[in-house]
């Protein structure tokens, strides 16, 4: 076989680069490639002939890697659109002048639909050409698997820095809401698993329309019976028209607020007109949610990890193209039973592309009142364990971004 | 000797815990005091007669407590004042209803002072009662100290967030800007700290004051240089008028642009008004940046602990009173060698209280370039080394607070 080409798309992840690692090692245990090149800024580099060669990576680079956040390839919000056939055309031409005979894509959503069309349109063009999906998106909306790589460890983090501010905001007597708000714009998964801390006493998920009374009569509620209100909304929550809390708090009257920033602000501001607080504190996790490496799920890099190793040992077969590697879904017993067990399995890309999960509706309880027990079992295994680090001056080793060489 | 009595005060800290632990552990090694006490919710609590036993604290609960962050007492906004003669009798009254002969205070500026006024107004009143102050404070402006106990943790964690979220943004080609706002109302200390991750192009301190243009010209500079501006700012930064700039983007137009919220979104609009890049990202650290036990220094614990100790260990004298313990500066020598040695001394209360330590403006260069090496080698050092977390479903565990008993 000639050689394979990886690139990453879309936001970064805690992980994303586990799995980069994970394809370079496997090739090194089992060189089925000649060469690993890493396309340089996603697709879009690839287009324009930026490759780096990952072949020869030192164990301790790939060390490095494994614990490196953010895309060490670069990435590009760039997509390969269907009937693209330029773009197509461009691509196979690049693949060709490297003798490049696999592309390994990790991504989300839009880029397992690339893959599918790609491979849709290399058997219909008689182009030998194959594609492989590794998925990743800290969104956890993809179906049909249990989880995404980089979820867990983004997960992670909300619920320590959940824990971490709730006890700081535990300290003290004086009378004030907290706000945490986390990613997440069409689905909840980031917000609701800061609940697997147990330190949050009204969730706001893009799920559920918000209603802006029934809101405040939780938090009333909450302040009456404890003093306190521990509040985390997701960033994508909205109104029953769509208008995302982000926009400010429009519903309720003709004022102009010129509420500037994210849900939790809205929030934050909506209570204190209220007069059901005096003042709030708000702490958005935004980006630093989804790219830390001082909070990485051992779950979470061990499967990223293992996921590209298993997409290239997939590979091997030179009729595997189209598909997707992924976590199979836990059984309803495993669920139950807390068992945690990863499966992994492949499945055709076209599975992966083009829905998103939602947070369940039958896991959200209602009023604002937080997530099921069954929820809570899903969550748990997924943040346990925590990799052993190599530290450099008093910080998690990085690797020198390729595309910054 | 009769009893001891403990109590916190001010902002949570991650490691002001460990000053407590240092305190009952040392009592355990040397029982100089039948019982300490906890005071509950700080003076406020004390006042109030709430006191929690810590005498019998077991090793596994100091262990856990040293890797709690936030105050585990709860803490106050209630401040002492001299000349309080009521609050002062009050608090005289309830350390003879439980046969306390010492009160530890761990705080900032005001709790120094306020060690300093009570040993006084003792000391008038023929008064056997001592006063003994344990610093700690995120905000690094304590004098005659080194850097007081909580900085170093603040400033590890706000060097990784910088680091990862700096890795974040150099993944993507398209151009915008990045603000990274840290506490600090007026010092900047943990808005310089985190130039220790390499990774800021710009800070703005609030010891300089800010202007507008020089600011933006240094910006435009950096994105036609490299394409790429990364920023971190202080809550505290403000115009030479005094003017906050978290109070919005006042000095340059007669437009009422109401933006809410902090300095680094002042900051990010300010750069997209100017049309210098379409866009930007601000991450606000918040409370996150001071109540983290996900990255503890060891340092840090380690003196914070040991502080808590010498300060027991310094009461046994029975003339000890309106003192302060603390970590003596380094010599001009060990900064320029990079040499760290914590050497603990104790002075009186009245060399800590009521001055601020800014950060040093022969440490800040010029047109917002960051620090000086000689900075960079003070922060290094204060950020070494990871304690050894004992973690709980996926987190690192923590003591249920005293004030939540």
């Amino acid at each position: 076989m000639g050689n394979c080409l990886v690139a990453q798309s879309g936001g970064p992840t805690a992980v994303i680069n586990a799995s980069l690692a994970g394809v370079v090692r496997a090739n090194q245990l089992n060189p089925v490639f000649d060469r690993v090149f890493g396309g340089i800024h996603g697709i879009e580099g690839v287009l324009d002939d930026k490759l780096f060669d990952l072949t020869e990576l030192t164990t301790r680079e790939i060390d490095i890697l494994k614990q490196t956040p953010s895309s060490a390839l670069g990435t590009c919000r760039y997509k390969l659109k269907r009937g693209n056939d330029t773009d197509y055309k461009r691509l196979v031409e690049v693949m060709d002048a490297h003798d490049i005979d696999v592309m390994f894509y990790i991504g989300g959503n839009d880029s397992m639909d690339t893959v599918d069309a790609l491979s849709e349109w290399a058997a219909a063009n008689g182009c030998a050409k194959r594609f492989v999906g590794i998925p990743k998106t800290v969104d956890n909306d993809l179906v049909p698997v249990d989880h995404c790589p980089g979820f867990p460890s983004a997960a992670k983090l909300a619920c320590q820095v959940t824990h971490a501010t709730r006890l700081d905001y535990d300290a003290y007597t004086r009378p004030e809401v907290f706000v945490l708000e986390t990613m997440g714009r069409d689905a909840g998964w980031l917000a609701a698993s800061c609940c697997a801390s147990g330190d949050v006493d009204l969730l706001v998920l893009p799920e559920v329309d918000f209603d802006r009374d029934a809101f405040l009569a939780q938090v009333q509620k909450k302040m009456d019976e404890t003093g306190e209100c521990y509040i985390v909304v997701s960033e994508g929550a909205h109104y029953a028209n769509g208008t995302y809390l982000s926009a400010g708090d429009t519903a309720n009257d003709g004022f102009a607020h010129a509420v500037l920033g994210g849900a939790a602000l809205t929030l934050k501001q909506m209570i204190v007109d209220a007069g059901i607080a005096p003042r709030g504190v708000v702490q958005d996790l935004s980006r630093a949610a989804r790219s830390s490496n001082f909070a990485q799920s051992l779950v979470d890099v061990t499967e990223a990890y293992e996921l590209g190793m298993s997409a290239h040992m997939h590979a091997a077969d030179g009729a595997f193209t189209g598909q997707v590697v992924g976590v199979a879904p836990r059984t309803p017993e495993e669920l139950a039973t807390g068992t945690y067990n990863a499966r992994f399995f492949a499945a055709p890309a076209s599975k992966f592309a083009n829905y998103v999960r939602n947070f369940p509706a039958e896991w959200i309880l209602s009023d604002y009142q937080g997530i099921t027990d069954e929820a809570l079992a899903y969550f748990r295994p997924l943040i346990e364990g925590e990799p052993k680090l190599v530290y450099e001056n008093g910080m998690p080793a990085t690797i020198k971004a390729f595309n910054k060489r």
